[in-house]
C-alpha cells in the first residue's frame, strides 16, 4: 500500500465514524427525550475526543508529505489537496485550546439561553469575553499558519478560496443599493393586500405535503428521512440524508417552504458522487456552496411564480381549496418583505442586511479592532444604516439573537450572503441556458435545473475550488450583480 | 489515579462509546432508509474494530492485575470481577478469529434468508458447517482459559455461573412432566370456545394503547421510547431505552402483550443504579435474568387475570366494548396454548420444550459429539418427543427457522427457559410476602411488584453472581418447580 493509499484507508475510517456522530446527532435533536441528555452530551464527547486523535494522528502528516511525491491522478491530486487542508484544519490548534473554547462555548451557550430570556447583556458578556478571547487565539495560531489576516484564517474554514478583502468589495456594492431597495418594494407592498391562511392546518397533513414536494423535487427516500426538530437542519450522511422541519398548526406556509430549503441542501449530498463519498474530496465544497443549494431551491425557484403553481395543487389537495391558494396570492404571499431585528426570520431581500452587520462586527472583532464589549453600539448604528430599525437596549433580539457566536463561530455568516450570490448566479446561467425552463417548472417539471445542478455543482463536489467550481458552471467568478437583478426583478 | 481508578476511567470510555453503537444500532432497526444499509454496516464494523481494540488494551491487563492487590470497598471487589470478567471474554480470542467468525455468520445470515424461503438445507448447510466449525475453535480457546467443556464455556457468555451439568438435571425434571402437562391442556382447552377480535386496529389507536399501559406499568418516558420495528426489541442504553413492536391491524392481541414483554426489559434497564451506570458492574446481570424480567411482565403478570382487568378499561378505551374484552374471554385468548413449530410463537407451556430441544442439539454440537449434518434427524426425533410433531423434510420451520445459530451464538438458548423460570420463581417470593399483590394488580397498582423487583433485581445489577442474586431475593436458588406450579395453577 503506498502513502496515497494508505490516506485514503484513513480517510474511509474518519468517514465511518462520521457516521456515527452524524445519526447520533440526528437522534439527539429528533428522537431523544430530554431526560437522556447529559448521557448523550458525554457520549458524543467521548467520541469526539477519539475522533479527533485518529484525524490528527502524526503517522498522516509523513504519508501526506510522501504521497506529495508519487505520481497521482488528477482527481487523486485534487484529492490529497482537501486531505492536506482537513488534515491541517484539524491538527493545528494544540488541544488545550480546542478543549478550552469547547468548555468557553458551552459554558456561554448554556447561560445565554437564560441570558437572552432577561435580556441580560452584561452577564453574558462575562462569558462571550472568554469565548473571543479563545477565539481570537485560535484566529492568530490559524494565521501565522496560513499567512493570512486572523479573520480570513477563519473565514477559510468555511469558505476555503474566500477573503475579506473580496467581501469587503462585494459588501460595499450590496450597501450601496440595498438599504435603498428595501425602501421601495417596502413602498410598494404598502398597498398590496394578502390573504393569510386561517384555520388548523394538522401536522400529519403537513407532513404528507411537504413529503409530496419532496418527492416531486427528487430526494431520494431510500436514502433520507423527513422528521420534526426544534430547529430545523440537513443532517445524517449522504448515504441517509436526514432532513427536518417544524410544525405549526396554525400556519403550514413557513414549514413547506423550509422543507424545500433543507431539501436543496438533501439534493447536494444525496447527489455527491457516490465512488469519492468516503474522501474529503467527495464532500461538499464549502458551506457557502452548499446554503446556494438550499437557497437555490427555496428562493431563486421556491417562492417564484413557476413553481409555486407546480406545487399549487398539492396545497389544495392537503387543505382544500381556497382563495388563499389562488396563485397570485400564493406568490404574494412568499414574497413579502418586512426589515425585522431577527435574521433567521428575514426574508430574501433584508437578509443579506443582517449578514453584512454581523461579518463587519466580527471581522473587526477577530482583528482586535473592537472588542466584545462594543457590540451593541455597532450593532445599534448598523441596523439603523441598512433596515432603518431602532434596537437600542434590545440586547436579547439584537446581538444575543442566535447561537452563532456563542462558541466562537467566527466567520461563518458570509456563507449565508454568499450563498444567496451563488445560487443567484446559477439559476440565472440555468434560465439563460433553458429559455423554457420556468415553464416546466411551473408544470412541475424540474428536470432541467436538477440535471443542470447535478452536472455542474452536485457531482463536482470538491474536486476544484470554490472559484474555478463557479467559473466552470456559469462562465465567470461569483458576480454579486446577479443577486440585485434578481430582487429588483422579483420585487419591483 | 490508581490501578481501579485507571480501570473505572476505561470503564466510562466504553460505556460512552458502546452508547453510541446501540443508538445507531436502534436506527438501523426503526429509522433507517433500506438504501442506506451498506454505509451503516460499513460504520458499525469500522466502530466495532475501533471498540474492539480499546476493549482490549493490553494496559488493562496489568491494571487489573496491580488493582487486585489494592484495598477495595465490597463495591469495588464486585466491580473489579466483572471488569476482568468483561476483559477476559474481549481478550481471550485471537482478532483474526472474531474477524472470521463474524464473515462466516454474515454470509451464513444473509444466504439464509433465501434459503430458508426455499427450504435449502443443503445449501444452508454449507456455510453452516462453517460458522460451526468456527465456533468450536472460539468453544476450544474458551474451554482451555476457563477450565469448563466447550459448550459450557460459551453459556457462560451469557450466563455466567450457570453450567450444562446443572442445566441437564433441570431440563431432564422438565422434560419428565411437561409433554403431558401439555396433552392435558390441550385437551382441557379443546371444549374452550374463544372469541378472537375482528376488524381494523388502527395503528395510531394501537400505539396509544401500547404507551397507556407503558405509563401504567412506570415506564419513564424522559429516559426511552417506544417505536416500529420487523423484530421487537429492548435496545438503546440504560439512560435511554428503546422498546420496539410491530402492529398488526386485524389484531392487537401480539402486539400488545410484546409491549409489555418489552417493558419488562426496559423497567430493568431505567431502574440499575445510576451511579454505577457506566461500570461492568452496574449492568444487568446475565441474559437470563433480564428475560426474566421481560416474561414476569408478560406472562407471570401480563397474562393473568389481574393484569388483564386492569388493562381492560384501556383495551376498550381504545377500541371500543365488545364481548371480546370481556375479562374472562381475554383471560381465554392470552392463555391459548398449542403446539407449534415456530419457538418465537410458542406460549409460555410450549416454549421450554423449543428451548431444551435446541440446548440439547447445540450443546451436543458444541461437544463435538454430533455434526451440523445431524442435527435434522435429532430434531424430527425431539420434536416427535416433546411436542408430538412430525417435522420431517421441514426444515424451513425446523432448524431454519430462526437467526439464532446462523452468527454461532450457540449457548444463548437456555437463558429464555432459565428466564421463565426465574421469573415464576420470583413472582411467587411477590404473591408471598403480599397475599394481596393480585388483587392490587388487578386495580392497576403495580407498586408491590415494581418496588420488589427494583430492590432485589434492579438496583442489584451485577454487584452479586446469580446464584447469590436469586438466593438473596427469593430465599433459594434456582428451583424449576416454581414454573411447573405456575403452569399447573394457570393452566389446569
Amino acid at each position: 500500500m503506498n502513502a496515497y493509499e494508505e490516506l485514503v484507508k484513513i480517510s474511509r475510517k474518519i468517514h465511518n465514524l462520521e457516521h456515527m456522530s452524524s445519526i447520533v446527532g440526528w437522534d439527539q435533536q429528533t428522537m431523544m427525550p430530554q431526560g437522556s441528555n447529559d448521557a448523550r452530551s458525554n457520549a458524543l464527547a467521548e467520541f469526539d475526543v477519539l475522533l479527533h486523535q485518529i484525524s490528527t494522528d502524526a503517522k498522516a502528516a509523513e504519508l501526506i508529505k510522501q504521497a506529495s511525491t508519487q505520481e497521482l491522478t488528477k482527481i487523486e491530486k485534487a484529492s490529497l489537496l482537501e486531505i492536506k487542508r482537513e488534515y491541517e484544519l484539524h491538527t493545528i490548534l494544540p488541544d488545550e485550546l480546542v478543549k478550552a473554547k469547547s468548555l468557553a462555548g458551552s459554558k456561554c451557550e448554556y447561560s445565554w439561553r437564560e441570558q437572552r430570556e432577561n435580556n441580560d447583556w452584561k452577564g453574558f458578556l462575562v462569558n462571550f469575553e472568554e469565548v473571543v478571547n479563545l477565539s481570537r487565539q485560535e484566529a492568530s495560531i490559524r494565521a501565522e499558519h496560513t499567512g493570512l489576516s486572523p479573520y480570513d484564517s477563519l473565514l477559510n474554514i468555511y469558505e476555503p478560496d474566500m477573503n475579506s478583502k473580496l467581501l469587503d468589495d462585494i459588501f460595499f456594492d450590496v450597501k450601496s443599493w440595498l438599504p435603498s431597495l428595501i425602501s421601495e418594494i417596502v413602498d410598494k407592498q404598502k398597498n398590496e393586500s394578502i390573504l393569510k391562511p386561517t384555520g388548523t392546518f394538522s401536522i400529519k397533513q403537513q407532513k404528507d405535503l411537504g413529503l409530496s414536494v419532496m418527492k416531486k423535487l427528487g430526494f431520494d427516500f431510500d436514502k433520507g428521512r423527513l422528521d420534526v426538530s426544534a430547529h430545523p437542519f440537513c443532517g445524517g450522511v449522504c448515504e441517509d440524508v436526514r432532513i427536518t422541519t417544524r410544525y405549526d398548526e396554525k400556519d403550514f406556509i413557513q414549514s413547506l417552504m423550509g422543507i424545500v430549503h433543507e431539501t436543496g441542501h438533501a439534493l447536494y449530498e444525496q447527489n455527491l458522487p457516490s465512488s469519492l463519498s468516503f474522501l474529503p474530496v467527495g464532500k461538499a465544497r464549502s458551506m457557502g456552496i452548499h446554503e446556494s443549494q438550499s437557497l437555490l431551491f427555496e428562493m431563486q425557484m421556491g417562492r417564484g411564480r413557476a413553481f409555486l403553481e407546480s406545487i399549487r395543487q398539492n396545497v389544495v389537495d392537503a387543505f382544500g381549496s381556497s382563495d388563499v391558494f389562488c396563485i397570485d396570492n400564493l406568490v404574494k404571499i412568499y414574497s413579502e418583505v418586512k426589515p425585522g431585528l431577527i435574521r433567521v426570520d428575514a426574508d430574501e431581500v433584508t437578509y443579506p442586511a443582517h449578514v453584512i452587520l454581523r461579518y463587519e462586527i466580527e471581522k473587526d472583532l477577530m482583528n482586535g479592532v473592537i472588542e466584545a464589549k462594543d457590540i451593541p453600539d455597532m450593532w445599534n448604528e448598523k441596523m439603523k444604516l441598512y433596515l432603518g430599525l431602532d434596537t437600542r437596549g434590545n440586547f436579547k433580539d439584537g446581538p444575543m439573537q442566535d447561537v452563532h457566536w456563542t462558541d466562537g463561530s467566527f466567520g461563518y455568516f458570509p456563507s449565508y450572503t454568499l450563498g444567496a450570490m451563488y445560487a443567484a448566479q446559477q439559476f440565472k446561467t440555468v434560465e439563460t441556458l433553458y429559455p423554457n425552463v420556468n415553464e416546466n417548472i411551473s408544470k412541475g417539471d424540474y428536470f432541467q435545473v436538477v440535471s443542470w445542478l447535478k452536472e455542474n455543482i452536485w457531482q463536482k463536489a470538491s474536486l476544484l475550488s470554490t472559484t474555478d467550481l463557479i467559473k466552470e458552471a456559469t462562465g465567470e467568478s461569483l458576480n454579486p450583480k446577479y443577486l440585485k437583478q434578481h430582487l429588483e426583478q422579483r420585487y419591483l
